[in-house]
């Protein structure tokens, strides 16, 4: 479904050249401040202007279509749109049935049997996490005082990327990175054993965010080439706290009140400058493909953001569970 | 909660010292051969009685309590459940209060405000996995011809790791390692946009495994340090398939049809023989805690058969909603 | 939750007086015709210039979000909104603590701690049912050859109501009705044991339609004086039809193939013209209230077209879930 | 599904005639008394050694597999069985493809392919309702001090139905009636709008019982034929105490603090010991088709007790869901 949460749910619509897309907020608690300017900062951290990114200037101001009154959420579902402008779809015409390489065009065309919106790739674009990152602010507000940051640990495999970024710029090509997420300030007790363990509800969310093809809690991957001697995370005071964090502050699914930690791949862009031979299904053969119109270098620049924005949303909803347990 | 699935949906209970665990499968198509005998294989895979798992000897035979007449699956939900035997509860009775680093035991108490069933680790015992393998073997039958088929990679970063695992017995430790899966014979159009992407799916069944704290589909972490021109599998055929799979049959969250691949990471398991100085609770004060009783060095080597029974659970259900939609 | 449905989901949004009312349909099959012009005539059969209800002239036209492309479905979530227009906020201001009898002022203020939208009875207002009329049409087209008839039984305990009506507008009063409810030309197996059984969905479905208080299937409340004898329906061929009806098409929870025939009570509208003296709650005394503005004097006649709507969208959903395991 | 329920999930399975029937139930808070004493009473209500019900000596006793420990609830996954005894399978031999009416032996027939259990009506029984009955007595103790009550108002429409019972015993026949249920000291705000209205909730939950056709609140089909000005119900005090009950305790879909009344309708039960003359799947004609065994006159007797458990089901799960957003 287009839907995740359990009592604070999300649903997204729209696609990337419809005339909007949207996400419906249900389960959001009344007596919550919300206002446009709120949405701003994070939205416009979604949309840097950096090398690496698309320069189109998106006026991307959301309008609020339900749940909110005098400035206060009501406690009915919030929904939250953003229109689509400057779009060119000629971009796009010559895409058809020549699937790009590492988008969803084909899959897109297979599962829907071809009536899918091929648009800038439809419901599928990157277009669609700019209502998750809405969502996302109202979800910051919920958890406080708990924060969630997020934030570039290397691109290409550097930490100082820049010149990096230049060069694929140059070579029509797109950069791979990795995303580091911390949330501070969580209370122990989260989470669910086995099916909805907090691993599992981020995990969830997480990649439903396009581009992510990996994801690992506290020392992650490296516990393959450790000792439990090492990776045990001695407890240290009575609540909780442990002297080391391999565990990304989750234990049986659980938060332990130590920080939660992860990190995430973010794949190179898929759509590049460069001519790329892939089989046209009109044609029945392997034929030069060529994407043209803007493309970002690096989506990882974008992505810390998102990650946010859905971390806070799994947590808005696993604290509101605990709450009804407490 | 302690269910997972929409139309295919598994629902877990037990404790590992209780009388039982187990597990209701709810959609099982009607008209699905099903013995006793169907499940020894897996059974016995999750429990090899090779160096570095513990040696209990578990007569670990399902019974099946309803949803299955003359051998045929009915329609209705299938509840198999697993005896546990031959346990001895005071190996944990000094565990109380001086929770063991590494396990839930400190979480649990916390979620569940001292309620919980601290034996063996209660509800989040590894035993829990026993019925998931029990699923796994009736989600098989459901995905075929489609196959699942997991393996161990490396134990701590080595191929051939025999040696290792004699070592760390003899220094009381354990160790972690990476399993890998394959889907072999799969269809394309599986999974949904965003919030059910296959990968979302996956990560979220396959976490709810005690002790998995990474995954990483297709060419995973690697995609941090590639361009796109590297990293895009170029098809090659009207079937869509693909030159390389860095993808890992994932696009859009959606299969492609060609093979499923993922790794996991497997963490040392926390119970170890060595002293471990830890927060006692009780005391107040950081104390030498020693936990007796039999150890499994390495859990990575019971999981593959564990994976594979989550990840078939896992397309059952796509198989089913996409015949929905068929 | 603001939402129903398994894999054919709806998701509803919006208050009287804000700017839109509006709905996501997420599951909805991909290529099924859909114009603008298909959501005419339920919606004006939703709004009766009749005696009886209000007159106003709204211009109730569907704006299609998402999920549509070329005048087919995308299979990607369809979000229809609706304009409120011509609403004249003054009426409605003397109630605000003076809680209107009949009317979930009281209750949304108790659940929402007073952050609910007042206005018109925010999200708890009829209008929030045109949504439901323009999903309805979606899932007629879904459940087709299934067709599904709802009209009015009497109105105020008679079939001849004319006359009652323009009385009781004379009294500034309002009616209560029956709406009777006819799904031909079903197929058999549909819902599920238990807690899915058909009248499980459809009651609840109904139920979230305002007004309604009562649901009975097939022979309903008449089955309480009657015999196995006289209550049994006997089978005559070979499709399962029956000589008689008296379960509404429905067995052990599941249709049998013959018509699925149920009615439901509609209360009398909750806004009168009448003095009315209720607790104020400002005063904290029992006070006359007069409530100005335009009322239904009967929104049965409104309601036969809603009932068609949210009663297709449980056949759909039913029909999809039924196609997964055919 | 066979399960229900948001935060404080039912899960059901088994069938009549096989080794078990059974419930695990999700989301019970910790730390709540659970003896198999507790049970018994509830249980024993349910099988009323009355006229007009079958005089089976059924040793019902409850055995606890999981999430009770010490006699306190864990918050871990909670499950009941009741073993199946003394059931004499050939009782039902004869009535293979002379399906019977007003059972759902056709319907599951067709549903599940014919590979359902048909002894004893397998996964439909009524015997399911017995561990509804247990869930019942553990969310009585959790909606405390809410307590429910359901009892008979009529059997065949009197009062006074000894006399009924014996006559329809004679005449191999079978009686309906009606049940009324009644919610006393509930708080208001229960409920959602639109479709987790409390009416939705309760009528879901309820027509998931064997035998029940309809449901009214309050005045329920009365108000067909009632004015506004008679059917509102005044408020008189600031707790939102109405003069009249009329709405059954629900305004807009939410609970107001007062009682919560309503009443359903049962069938007479469908096994009647006399001939009746009814389609032959296998012989292709109608035939006359007696059913043997033993039958219950009138399973109203038995239904007041499930209705109180399932209804507290419901509540325990609003109540949560209400603490969550308190």
């Amino acid at each position: 479904m287009n839907s995740f949460g359990r009592i604070f749910r999300l649903t997204i619509f729209g696609e990337s050249h419809g005339p909007f897309v949207g996400i419906t907020i249900d389960g959001v608690p009344p007596g919550i401040k919300i206002t446009i300017e709120d949405f701003l900062e994070d939205i416009k951290r979604r949309n840097p202007y950096l090398k690496g990114t698309t320069e189109r200037k998106e006026f991307d101001t959301p309008q609020i279509l339900s749940g909110v009154y005098n400035n206060y959420s009501t406690g009915a579902p919030l929904t939250i749109i953003f229109a689509n402008q400057n779009q060119n779809s000629s971009d796009y015409n010559n895409l058809n049935f020549h699937f790009r390489p590492g988008h969803a065009d084909f899959t897109a065309y297979v599962k829907y049997k071809g009536f899918n919106d091929p648009r800038g790739g439809g419901h599928f674009s990157g277009r669609l996490t700019l209502p998750i990152v809405a969502a996302g602010v109202v979800a910051k507000k919920i958890i406080q005082p708990t924060t969630v940051l997020a934030n570039i640990v290397e691109i290409y495999g550097k930490n100082n990327y820049d010149e990096e970024i230049t060069k694929a710029q140059q070579e029509k090509d797109s950069l791979g990175g990795i995303i580091q997420c911390t949330v501070k300030n969580i209370v122990s007790g989260l989470g669910e054993p086995f099916f909805d363990s907090l691993e599992s509800l981020l995990a969830h969310a997480i990649f439903s965010i396009p581009g992510i093809k990996g994801i690992e809690f506290g020392a992650g991957f490296k516990l393959a080439s450790m000792k439990g001697s090492q990776a045990n995370d001695l407890f240290i005071n009575e609540n909780g706290k442990t002297l080391t964090n391999n565990s990304g502050g989750i234990l049986g699914g659980i938060s332990s009140g130590n920080d939660i930690c992860f990190r995430v791949v973010v794949k190179p862009p898929s759509s590049i400058g460069q001519v790329q031979h892939t089989y046209n299904w009109k044609n029945k053969k392997i034929e030069p493909l060529i994407i043209t119109g803007r493309h970002d270098v690096c989506i990882a620049l974008r992505i810390p953001v998102i990650i946010e924005a859905i971390t806070a949303c799994v947590l808005s909803d696993c604290l509101l569970i605990a709450k009804a347990y407490s």
